[in-house]
């Protein structure tokens, strides 16, 4: 990349950190960058360092906030707890604007291939959280594939000896999508799980 | 945004200041900068700021430089000039690693639907290059768009005058491309300008 100069060279070699950015978009979003003024470019790098130094893990359930708690353990009911594998999950539920309960991020599923086993994740910090009473219902908001289903079955059987009512969000067709476009896998769970009308 | 703490919707936002990135892209960004290690992160922010207070515009050719004057003009053949409309278009030229002259960045081309006329653009600065006499060939490499070739008419006009060769880029079907699926106005542009083999 000698064509290009060293802080140009640089700055696209940073971009090209994030993810499904390539050399040619890297290029773009640099030429940008050296558009703004100059500060523009100084918000944009402090934006970058602030969200580095300014978000944390909440202490209670493990999703990103400014304080040592974050809002929706301090505000929320802590009767359910919804799990989910990471941080971004969360946001996928929240902009619902349904959901009343609780959070607990789990920062990662049960996969030996990769050694990721039950202790590698936030597992005993769940238990703790629902052996302190409050709790009714653990719903297992972990993705539908082979890791997300063997970590939820895990953590059920954990918690189905403390009396905890433990729910998995429902699997089966997308709503808005066609029977002949679906899946097999999806179809045939869907069948299994046929309710009633 | 309010489903994001303040300092993850904010570079979130920057993020989408960036061309071609919507929300959904710039919180995949926003996520990976989070996931990065301070240390990272401290690099790419530095790597903004550098790249804006560390890059000027060559005193001579327009082109980025870090210094008064840019590697290209103080090495390289001056009695060749090529004038593309901005930096970007010198990055695609020199990685031909075919041209030994010197650029001349116009930093926008003549476009009187948006106001931009031959004083807006950086062709004063040319006229003068040419005049302190090195130049043999002017080499006009705009866009073969209606503003681009505008440019090159007019600043071909300044130039014969004083006896300076003025050419442009060859246009015609690109190599490797299908007569079939060439577009009219190159093609019947091609059929103009063919050559005798």
């Amino acid at each position: 990349m000698d064509i290009f100069i060293e802080p140009i060279g640089r700055l696209i070699n940073e971009f090209t950190k994030l993810p499904g950015v390539g050399k040619k978009t890297a290029q773009r979003y640099a030429y940008k960058i050296i558009s703004m003024s100059r500060q523009e470019a100084a918000q944009f790098a402090a934006a970058i360092t602030d969200a580095k130094s300014k978000v944390h893990y909440c202490k209670v359930c493990g999703n990103f906030t400014e304080g040592e708690v974050c809002d929706i353990c301090l505000k929320r009911d802590k009767s359910q707890i919804c799990v989910v594998k990471e941080p971004k999950d969360v946001i996928a539920l929240e902009k619902l604007h349904e959901y009343k309960g609780v959070y607990h991020v789990l920062h990662g599923v049960i996969n030996p291939m990769e050694g990721v086993g039950p202790n590698d994740i936030r597992i005993k910090e769940l238990l703790s959280r629902v052996q302190q009473g409050e709790v009714s219902e653990v719903i297992m908001a972990t993705n539908p594939d082979v890791e997300g289903e063997a970590t939820a079955m895990y953590i059920a059987k954990l918690l189905k000896p403390l009396g905890i009512n433990v729910t998995r969000l429902a699997h089966g067709i997308p709503i808005g999508s066609e029977l002949e476009y679906t899946d097999e896998v999806t179809l045939s769970r869907a069948l299994l799980e046929r309710k009633s009308l």
